[in-house]
């Protein structure tokens, strides 16, 4: 490997630029900000693993970098806060190419950059033979906007910011070796280059209509189940509901896999997940459509009791945590 | 490997307690805490990985866990900071037993407990081969106590708050399957169970009396040679001056290494070192003393210039970033 990590930090320094709040940034002991007074600040921290969350021989270091912002600015957008500064801790085998190293870093900084996000931290380790990648996200939100899983309500509609199931049609399409087919598109970049959703999750949280957000990572299926247990409460998803896309019905033929399955339990949607009063859900959708141009699909109910329940025409079934995790038993 | 993720975030949620200024710790897509108003706020993240920072051959896991939670700390005290928050993100080979697991979390937690350090968030995944360890911790500090790499300045003492070498020796001891000797047992500790200067930092903060600070983490050379380069001056040390103990001593005799090399470039001291005026290195370490018991000894002086010069009974020679470097080109 052709860097030291003096240059590396140097050339990370100097692409990192300066920030409202920031006292110090790269390069000392510890990063220093001020927080703005009256409001919460929010901290989220995820790792990334080679041939576990992604494979490089098909992650173009650049999407991979701005992937692994992504990921966390999406815990931020869950929150309903403001991302504001990221620390990279990277080990990386000695084998990597430093062209790999830029391109991932410029796809990193790229991706905080389009949320306002200064790196101002991190560490830069030689490992010996995986690629790892664990990141953390501060954030704001004043006190009274904060969304969390707690909060959700018998008699809330269940809602969703987007067609589900995209990244995992994407992931099974590059499985199968058909990353290069410009027809699935749309798919491959959901899995390979996910938008976090700060700007809806901002509005969310200032809106006052919402009592439960979270972001789709492990799947509907789980993360439903997440809000269920942390609000003590049940949900039931109508099958019918779930916003799927033709493409994502013509991958699902290509690949011989269920729609569903993909859009339940495939996981890394990083759509928003909420639940709203139910006679709140025509506000807030009006509010999203004209503050962000965005959708709502409302998918389900939330009801007394415990676990997530599927309802495929009249036919149902327990679904809770049946999503994506990555240690199984 | 039987933990499945939501049984470890359960199990680890149990242990981590809730704290002042916490609004929402382990369980949700952000932890948020409320910032104390008029403080700063510090975060600092390191990556350990197996087979690079330390071995898992002689490394007790519970060591291991306090050591990964201390060198964060660390950080943290060489800021003149309070620890206050942690995150942890593990990738666990499948191999791994959950008593290793168990072991490690009960050192880490340990160690977070006796500085009052909360645990609030993380990530814990597969890994294909290596065992690595991340962790981000935040702190606090008063606006006008934060000390830094910059601020050194022509003139001041160079001072370091305890004997040098001491885990480098350590680990050339364990390398030689001398781990179990008793008789090493002080050298062995430093290398395996360091002790983060928490107390002392803070007390140096709070003393308005001293002018750069950090800990020492990859050796004197390369430590002092940052606080030169970020505070645009150079700096000359007293061979002579440096304090190594007479076990570092004999230790070096069995090992056939120089002590001074240990001193100087062994790393992992998790000393700190200051540079205070000249005139008020008395009362610092007269308020020391009073304050934590402590001594600090000086090894040098701070000089126009650039570069870190070792004064070796009149034969001087440039020894900036002889330390301890995680990539090597």
């Amino acid at each position: 490997m052709g860097y030291g990590e003096r240059e590396l930090i140097a050339l990370v320094r100097a692409m990192a630029g300066e920030g409202k709040g920031l006292v110090l940034g790269i390069g000392d002991d510890c990063a220093a900000f001020c927080p703005e007074p009256g409001r919460l600040t929010l901290v989220t921290s995820d790792a990334l693993v080679a041939g576990v969350h992604f494979d490089l021989s098909w992650h173009p270091a650049h999407a991979l970098g701005r992937k692994a912002a992504a990921v966390n600015l999406s815990d931020i957008a869950a929150m309903g806060g403001t991302p504001r500064f990221a620390l990279l801790n990277l080990a990386l085998p000695t084998a990597m190419a430093n062209q790999w190293l830029d391109e991932f870093m410029a796809g990193f900084l790229a991706m905080l950059g389009e949320h306002g996000v200064l790196l101002i931290g991190g560490d830069t380790v030689a490992s010996p033979h995986d690629l790892m990648i664990s990141v953390t996200v501060t954030g704001e939100v004043a006190e009274g906007e904060m969304l969390s899983r707690k909060g959700a309500r018998p008699g809330d509609l269940i809602m969703v910011s987007g067609q589900l199931g995209e990244a995992a049609a994407g992931l099974a399409l590059c499985r199968q070796g058909l990353e290069g087919d410009p027809r699935w598109q749309p798919l491959l970049m959901a899995h390979l280059d996910p938008a976090p959703q700060v700007g809806l999750g901002l509005v969310l949280g200032q809106s006052g209509l919402v009592h439960a957000l979270q972001d789709i990572s492990d799947g509907l299926a789980t993360d439903l189940a997440h809000i269920c247990a942390e609000s003590g409460v049940g949900a039931v998803v109508e099958a019918e509901a779930i916003p799927v896309s033709p493409l994502l019905m013509e991958a699902a033929g290509v690949c011989g896999h269920s729609p569903l399955a993909w859009a339940l339990s495939g996981g890394e949607d990083y759509q928003l997940l909420l639940t709203v009063p139910a006679d709140k859900a025509r506000d807030l959708s009006e509010l999203l459509r004209e503050k962000t141009g965005r959708e709502l699909f409302s998918v389900g109910r939330i009801v007394a009791g415990r676990g997530v329940i599927l309802d495929e025409a009249g036919q149902k079934r327990d679904i809770s945590f049946q999503g994506y995790e990555h240690l199984k038993g």
